[in-house]
């Protein structure tokens, strides 16, 4: 949304990207070639694997990168940058590569899930859009794949615009809560913008407006007889909500020989309520009227309704997704692994660090993923150098990077690279899939993952090992840098 | 941002507002006056007190509500409404009135924040972004103000944008942590939007640009001698980065005469290595030299470090603050609470629940703040109907809805209302403060609140009590409504 062409997303950056790359500018260093990875640390909630998004937003940014008149005032006026360089951000414009993992890619940490290789001035100022970006619709599409799989093929929706930190969070984030396997969304916008199905029918707002919950329910079903799913909470669910319900769909919907329609839940146990409910639209005839509820629902509340035989048909989540409420924050970092020398060589760089888990991998680097042929399921991810290749007629021998004898081979293996180029100096050189064929392939990736990655609890830990001279390199710039 | 006169955000709604909508429209009830009032059940983080915010772009939203031709094609294209409900649309504006309590203030559970009365279509509509707008910067407000009151007045930044939930998460994120008392932030397009003072010097990547660490910061502080803060632990922070920092300034710095720099630590033990540094800093003679600190922290961690005697100057926030990482919702709630009949008598309404918490406080009300004359605090909040009044000359008894034996009278006060007048009949009569006179407003109200409502732990239950007319129309409600 934000990167809507109307609206120059170029000035969302953190401020020292343009006290650095003004500096870059006056040291002489502002075409330097740098590479940054985009990377994550942990995956969200403990979980087994997290799914990348945001792809489409950073392109849409990318492709619109540049400073207004206004942009350059604002920086002429707060006295810190010489005038060279506001005329150099006059015809600043993004002239780098950029390789991608897909959008609804399961991802794991430690992989770039992005590369960059740019001018070091132009690298550095996309850092904040790039990692805002993919943080936000990563976090909100794992969080909503972990609620799709615990509702086990039953319908999800996203509820959670009121809720929603900001606008975009919103629009977004309904995008990414449908890569992640929602159906569809409340957010009318998203549905306009990106082809988020939306829908919806009445608040309790409605039911109140009339002068009573009969009138208000034979009124709905009459204006939206295709369409009428009714709130029966508003006042007393089981004592007049379903019986109201049961009386406009017979009075209604029942001469014009309509035999689909929805009743939703909105409070109380739902478990105990959708039970009861079912017994009575069963009993009145109405078996495909479908029950749905809502309700501060999340991933381990749907599982436990499921297990407790509730009888709800479509699940309406609010603000424990769009939030991401249990864990509202996808660390994804932005982290310098090369420069390039004037004789095109390119120089590995690593941030150590006292915390070994942040210690990064260095260098320009190529990432696959390896899959068994005989299942088709996806083994290990295994991390190059960017001029590597895999000889898939042989076997591949992988070990864990920090327990170094652990050690597994694999044959009959097919090596997938996993980042796409979408950039290619400067020009977009990648088509976004559809939404719906985005939403599609995020589905087989997962079910081409072993069901022990997808546990909530204490899932598998999957496998992103280096290669032996990424390793090597990796090794031997540690023992460098811890001279300095 | 996103209400930005360039982005129409109508659009931005709940699908149902839409359903609910045409339906009030061929029941030819879309002119009924409603009186809906946006509340809030529990405060983040088990605290006291919220603060309020966002009310400056909601009413960006309703100057610019209208339908553009695209969005009534998409409307149409819908296949649900009918042509006269989509000519309805075009002309439709928001004609309504709203009172709201000005940003900044201190406010507490079950009090109206903001109160609509408008023909129902209308009131209905704006649901969803009057919501979303409130609920966010009132949960960045209220989380920052913690983080700030934590610090005990040294200096608390924001830095979370790369970690915000959408652009306008950091955007209107950066405005909300200001209000709540943030000095500044790193988002560059939040100084250029809403004068929130941005700053930033430099990120790791410029410390592996150069040969050397101290070469970096040679050519850091020469380039900008007057904001020179470096930044210390890209390496080790005790072993080469202090003392890199200090030759820095002692070489390019001294000369210049300029005793005010700065360094930063972004990873390890803060309290650890804050001290260590301070004294390698004083002992080169450095006294001046502000000592900053980042890295996942927040108001718990800033107390921790306070208390261990930590020697950090200024704060840097990031993901704990611009998500409310802790409790990432304000569950601010739009309930009807009453109908204007064709007479102009106003009906009150409730929404009854079997959670009682959830019952709504009905009738179109107003709020009033009482003040100790004496001491100046604020002694507890009160809820009238709409056409009360109080005569601060009387003694005021107050008591507790729930345990109505609880009483309490009041002498020698100031009673205050609340609420402002903000549109009236669809004309903006308000004019929205500065920014900074929002800050300092709400800094002022927080200094009237006792020291109990402010503790994190078991904050005293501040007062908000219902005048004896409206406790009697709700009970009276109650009974009515218990027997449908």
């Amino acid at each position: 949304m934000l990167t809507d062409e109307k609206l120059n997303m170029t000035m969302l950056c953190d401020f020292y990207e343009l006290t650095m790359g003004s500096g870059y500018f006056q040291a002489g260093l502002q075409d330097r070639i740098t590479y940054f990875d985009v990377f994550f640390r942990d995956v969200p909630d403990q979980g087994g694997f997290a799914i990348c998004a945001g792809l489409e937003q950073l392109i849409q940014y990318l492709k619109d990168l540049h400073f207004s008149g206004e942009d350059i005032a604002y920086l002429r006026n707060r006295g810190m940058f010489p005038e060279e360089f506001l005329a150099f951000l006059r015809d600043f414009r993004f002239t780098g590569d950029i390789w991608a993992i897909p959008e609804g890619t399961p991802v794991f940490p430690q992989e770039p899930l992005l590369t960059v290789r740019a001018p070091a001035i132009q690298a550095q100022l996309i850092e904040t859009f790039t990692l805002l970006t993919l943080n936000h619709q990563s976090l909100i599409a794992t969080k909503a794949n972990r609620i799709c799989r615990a509702a086990q093929g039953r319908t999800v929706l996203e509820f959670g615009s009121r809720r929603a930190q900001g606008a975009d969070g919103a629009i977004a984030g309904a995008r990414a809560a449908y890569i992640g396997g929602c159906a569809g969304t409340a957010c009318t916008i998203s549905d306009q913008l990106y082809g988020v199905p939306a829908g919806g029918t009445m608040a309790h707002a409605w039911v109140q407006m009339f002068g009573s919950q009969l009138e208000a329910f034979e009124t709905y079903c009459r204006m939206y007889p295709h369409n009428a799913t009714l709130l029966v909470d508003t006042y007393n669910t089981l004592k007049s909500g379903v019986p109201d319900a049961i009386r406009a769909f017979d009075k209604v919907l029942k001469p014009l020989g309509i035999r689909k329609c929805g009743i939703r839940l909105d409070s109380g146990d739902i478990s105990y309520l959708s039970q009861k409910a079912r017994k009575m639209l069963d009993e009145a005839g109405w078996t495909e009227c479908q029950i749905s509820a809502s309700n501060s629902l999340d991933e381990y509340i749907i599982r436990d309704l499921i297990m407790q035989g509730a009888k709800v048909d479509m699940f309406g989540v609010g603000e424990r997704m769009i939030t991401a409420s249990s864990q509202p924050v996808f660390g994804g970092v932005y982290k310098l692994v090369a420069v390039e020398e004037a004789d095109g060589s390119i120089l590995p760089k690593i941030k150590v660090s006292e915390n070994v888990g942040k210690i990064t991998n260095p260098h320009f680097k190529k990432l696959w993923r390896i899959y068994d042929n005989a299942t088709g399921k996806a083994e290990a991810d295994y991390i190059t150098l960017w001029n590597e290749t895999i000889d898939e007629s042989q076997p591949l021998e992988l070990f864990d990077p920090h327990a170094t004898w652990k050690r597994k081979i694999y044959t009959d293996f097919t090596a997938k690279p996993l980042q796409v180029p979408v950039f290619e100096g400067g020009k977009l050189v990648y088509e976004s899939p559809s939404l719906k064929d985005i939403q599609a392939y995020c589905r087989e990736q997962i079910d081409a993952l072993w069901a022990e990655v997808k546990r909530f609890e204490n899932p598998h830990n999957y496998y992103v090992d280096l290669s032996q001279t990424l390793w090597d390199v990796k090794q031997s710039l540690l023992q460098t840098q811890a001279g300095v």
